[in-house]
């Protein structure tokens, strides 16, 4: 089956806001063999969304209308799908009811714009909105399915989830689908296409999306057949190839972020982490914190951007930076041992350092801009990677923060 | 003039990825008075593609195709234009050429597949890429205008000012435009626009655009007269009045990021910035760090995220942090003082804090689960901020950040 996606709302045809519910619907559908052939955004406008709903109906079977279904005179899915589908939209006594508790509860009059949620598309079952005012819609007949959903992200996705998929599930269909996922690290796009590309495309029964982005690759091998142990089986089989070839490479097989993994990690072998940052400016601690309770391994963090801060902060001698300068081999040395000691000490924390010129003004000869070195202190033997990167600032402090991530994964697993 | 957006691409049809370009298009082309009415993303399929431009030219005078001019046999847009359009690819040789010296300066032999990219449409001119090997297109009839540009930002987005720009300036256009932009910090989208809606519905020659994110407001006002001089006194002067009702919560009247307006006062002040942070985990770094030659004023940050860190790294006392908490007006005003202190102290350096509880889970009864303290420490007296916010992690953490940036950039301005 395949579907399209109308997301409906002028302020998404502004330059500070995007369509972010396609991602999680396309993630969802894709699960079970829907792919999203095709997205649309349009404005408050109901001739354009009726337009682009009676398009999307001859293109795809199954059509999603996101936003648009909110109370104001702005508010024009309804109004656009039923012209599209040559449907009235009827009052629905009930909802409004429901509505006029909703803002009682809240202590506050229904206005008469309200109404207009009651409204609900001849033939249409309602989907519950226990997050928001606006039920969604689910359309259905011989030419497909059309579903009209809030576009609040906390209401589209439980709606989705609870109201929609269950519905989706019962749709008579010769094939089920299982998805498998795999994350890489310290790979580029096209090294692991060449690797792992004769091994994928060996199996017809599944299909393999790779998902670059910089430091990282997410691959998603979705199987399909009858039944879905037997798709299940396709996609674990390639997953299980692919995760042989690139060995080490692949950090997760359950779909986590590597911060995850680390902290994992990091709690199993009862070890806090202390970091020292200079050109990642904190990027490297706020992805770690991300993680919630980081807190149980995460001692903290240096973000030692001045000499002051290296010196009488961390505690790296002034006499290595002096000699070698603050992005130097010496130096990343020096911040990773200092954060460890900070942490813990050797044995009970690990250390893990960021230094470089990020860019885009600066760098020296010896070490023009790009140049990054990484530096990891445990117990043994302290080890620095040199990365030669580019000129672009924020590519270059999200690649150096990865890079430290991947490093310490790797040495934390022993590899 | 009206415009539409079609973005080419697989890739852009997964979980992973969205169309960013079209948010700098759609900038770029508000400032001049063109409307981006819709957008659609499709695959690499050439039929597809030339239905968009079918659509869109019916629709819209100016139609923009992102994507899909590389080499591969995956890379359709030119074909699909084509289709679409009527007319013959040719090769040009000249731009051939050009391709076979780029690949020859990087020591590469030119495969088959890159002639591709020197095939442009009958009638259109070449837009030059110094960027990249694809060169983007721009045809033009009495229909209208069809451009087709990179998919990589950092080739579409200079090609765009540099080569679209000026093209389009040469269009017969009876009205001129100018937008005037105001960013407002510390207050909600609702009260914002309450207070200034009766300014902008007063002046019907200007189009107002309010775009909210957590913590920070961005408001457009472009205005559109019969000449340039005209277009800019009625956006300047609805801006004029907005920031007299606003008055201190717009910090900048040249749409710079709040990072860059703090970074210029403490410049000019002669003040270093030291940070303590505990729940943003290093993202006010981050922030701070985003800036370019932010060494000159940023001595660094201390992500104190556990006790040991508070104590020993920073310097709270113990009997603080044991009386009160962690989460507490009185850490949060130590943590600020031992910033200011460690970056230069009293006089010389302004200390700024975060500590609170993010979630989602932990809190205690005196201190929730959303609440945050933020000091802030300099010669003067110190101050603690309150937040009381709700559940959502990364929404805490971004709303903490941005209120102590507020918070500083306020007392800068000594207000």
């Amino acid at each position: 089956m395949q579907a399209q996606i109308i997301a409906v709302g002028s302020e998404l045809l502004t330059p500070a806001r995007l369509d972010t519910n396609s991602l999680f619907l396309t993630e969802r559908l894709g699960r079970r063999g829907v792919d999203v052939v095709r997205k649309v955004v349009v404005g408050d406008d109901e001739a354009r969304i009726a337009r682009e709903v009676r398009r999307a109906r001859e293109e795809a079977r199954l059509v999603i209308v996101t936003g648009g279904l909110g109370p104001t005179l702005d508010d024009l899915s309804r109004d656009g799908v039923a012209e599209a589908l040559g449907k009235p939209l009827i009052e629905h006594p009930e909802i409004l009811e429901w509505i006029a508790e909703r803002f009682a509860r809240h202590g506050r009059k229904m206005t008469d714009n309200n109404r207009r949620q009651a409204l609900i598309l001849e033939g249409a079952e309602i989907l519950a909105n226990p997050n928001g005012t606006a039920p969604g819609q689910y359309y259905r007949d011989e030419a497909g399915i059309v579903i009209l959903l809030p576009g609040p992200p906390r209401e589209l996705r439980p709606m989705f989830l609870n109201e929609c998929e269950p519905r989706l599930d019962l749709l008579p269909s010769p094939l089920r689908y299982y998805t498998a996922s795999l994350r890489i690290a310290g790979m580029g796009e096209s090294d692991v296409d060449q690797r792992i590309g004769p091994i994928y495309s060996a199996e017809p029964r599944a299909v393999t999306t790779i998902l670059a982005a910089p430091g990282e690759i997410q691959l998603h091998v979705r199987g399909q057949a009858a039944t879905e142990e037997e798709a299940r089986a396709i996609a674990d089989a390639v997953a299980e190839k692919v995760a042989a070839e690139l060995g080490d490479r692949v950090y997760t097989r359950v779909n986590e972020p590597i911060e995850q993994v680390i902290g994992d990690l990091l709690r199993s072998r009862g070890l806090q982490l202390g970091l020292a940052e200079s050109c990642t400016g904190g990027l490297l601690a706020e992805k770690i914190t991300e993680i919630p309770g980081s807190s149980d391994y995460f001692a903290g963090g240096f973000v030692s951007y001045s000499e002051r801060a290296k010196i009488e902060w961390l505690g790296v001698s002034a006499a290595t930076i002096a000699e070698y300068g603050a992005v130097s081999e010496e130096c990343a040395r020096e911040m990773a041992e200092r954060a460890r000691d900070h942490a813990g000490g050797a044995g009970k924390a690990v250390g893990v350092s960021v230094t470089g010129f990020a860019g885009p003004e600066g760098g020296t000869e010896a070490a023009p801009v790009g140049t990054i070195f990484i530096g990891l202190a445990d117990g043994g033997e302290t080890v620095v990677r040199k990365l030669s990167l580019g000129k672009e600032r924020d590519r270059n402090r999200e690649l150096s923060a990865r890079s430290a991530l991947d490093l310490l994964r790797r040495r934390l697993l022993g590899l």
